[in-house]
């Protein structure tokens, strides 16, 4: 079984290798970069995706990074903000995994450099999965016998079952997690048809009007950075009714994290790619729908008021960036006998 | 791709068939009954195993019938009790998913008679998944394009999209949820090298001592009875003090069901398949190990006290009816466009 998975992520790297020539440099590409100290391996590729599917690693055993990035859907929990241990309600909007291996920076604040960095925070966040410290989750770790054999086949060595080989894992499970062959996919890779004329007039004036400025990249969140540098914009940039309507800038994003009265009200600029399925939007989820959402974008961003027909032409532009979700096989979660670890939690 | 996986599945069905004449009739068996109203179908039991990872049928989008049965582990939550909407907590054990296609009776207290009947009870369970009528379910399953799609595939008709057919498609995929070939199955199927020496000595014990006389059957729980005629005992049956211990006869199980005196502390004999790995036990998930829950039923139910020779050889037979859980593919959620069902829930 194990070497048929392997096969198959061989043959399909292949495959991918040899359809990249002739994608758009526009187009999601086919390899996803890894670090230097993490190469995405089949194993690890499996260790991670039963960790991202595993409510232990909250202290109740109520919460899993699927509970609030569900890849059954559109990588997010398409709530306003999420639910953690005993109904706590967190402060921002789960952003979508989907495509996040992407990003040169993590969170909406791009606080995490990395997808390993970003994987290190909510087991221990004490609103989101409420771990005590790393010692606790390695504790837990180490006491299901399925993780530990498969923490040394990916890792080796004598401490491979660690706080940081679990966010490799994840990260290496989250760089497989890729919606590629999108409508706007085929069409910017010579498949003229596969673009309405709305999806084109919407495309034009996504263009012209000034969102692709921030937008940009294959992954529509901005130019290709280094890893760690955060493309940022001011979100609201004009002042506009719809701030004190929806909040936004109550949240005083990057600012939050850098100190830097330059970073107030600064975010990441986040991917549009499967925008059209991860309502609500914004970091604090307070808009419901994505024509609103790309209104008041037009207002705040760009000091436009956008006609109906526009929004419309846009919105089927933005579903043409919904790609194709792989097929997955469910993880199966090493167990453990006689007892669980979340067995005496109230 | 459809076509790929019913072909799967009437091969193995064929396999199946094929394979039943040489298992014993001491395993589990190959064929799983379903209603006359509600045959099985590759349509309908991939559209129930997307219902019943939603957790859009809770009202804010957090619960799912996984979040409590978890499939991609034992089960069950492997919580004392499990935690519903708002973090609310449940009064009762999560009971395992795996293999209740062949209980006669459904629940702790047997209160549904068939899966179909027990999946209505979650989704307006107020503590549970809290939506608020049937047609407030049904309203949001009418509302994503691909569910009614494949309600109308799996059930025809205009009303396909109804609260019945919801409970039926669930019911449906859990009765491929089913855990064979256990090596206590492939012992009495003919591997006499399938048991350990331990192992046989625990089977001999649980036989001669009396656990056997209720946990009786291929899934140790009870005689083959009609569906809807639960198979009851009463637990706490003899004065010990671990009732007051572990609070046992504090719920008072059937009872609440009937008002029948007679019920009183009744309790539908739970199956043993999977035993290990569903941690912790009884109705109040107030035992957190299976020897201790091994000790509780022999002194509560016979009478006696087991050593801990006994205790460890029973438990060696108990893992044994650890059986293989399938592979299962991932479902797809059936999105939403331009908004969510729970983007406005606070």
């Amino acid at each position: 079984m194990k070497r048929t998975k392997y096969s198959l992520l061989l043959a399909s790297t292949a495959a991918a290798l040899l359809a990249s020539s002739l994608v758009s440099a526009d187009a999601l590409p086919s390899i996803v970069p890894a670090p230097a100290d993490n190469p995405t391996t089949p194993e690890k590729v499996e260790l991670g995706k039963q960790l991202f599917f595993d409510p232990r690693l909250s202290i109740d055993g109520t919460v899993s990074c699927n509970s609030c990035h569900n890849i059954m859907s559109s990588g997010t929990d398409n709530r306003p903000t999420s639910v953690g241990i005993n109904g706590q309600r967190g402060g921002r909007s789960a952003p979508t995994v989907w495509n996040a291996a992407f990003l040169s920076a993590q969170f909406w604040d791009g606080r995490a450099a990395t997808l390993e960095e970003q994987a290190k925070g909510p087991p221990l966040n004490p609103i989101e999965m409420g771990m005590p410290s790393e010692a606790a989750v390695v504790e837990r770790l180490n006491a299901i016998p399925g993780y530990v054999e498969q923490f040394k086949t990916s890792f080796g060595g004598k401490d491979a079952v660690s706080y940081d080989n679990m966010a490799k894992a994840i990260a290496a499970c989250e760089r497989t997690l890729i919606t590629r062959n999108s409508p706007y996919d085929r069409y910017v890779s010579g498949n003229k048809n596969a673009l309405s004329q709305q999806a084109l007039r919407g495309k034009k004036i996504f263009e012209q009007s000034g969102c692709k400025a921030c937008h940009s990249g294959v992954n529509f969140a901005g130019p290709e950075l280094p890893i760690g540098a955060g493309f940022y914009q001011k979100f609201p940039a004009i002042a506009s009714d719809y701030d004190a309507k929806y909040k936004l800038s109550e949240d005083k994003g990057r600012f939050e994290v850098t100190k830097d009265k330059a970073d107030m009200n600064k975010w990441r600029v986040p991917s549009l790619r499967n925008i059209a399925l991860t309502a609500p939007y914004f970091h604090n989820g307070s808009v419901e729908t994505l024509d609103e959402a790309v209104r008041v974008m037009a207002n705040t961003q760009l000091g436009i008021e956008l006609n109906d027909k526009d929004v419309a032409d846009i919105l089927v532009f933005l579903e043409s960036l919904n790609g194709e979700f792989p097929d997955i096989s469910m993880p199966r979660l090493p167990d453990t006998m006689n007892s669980s670890q979340v067995g005496n939690m109230k």
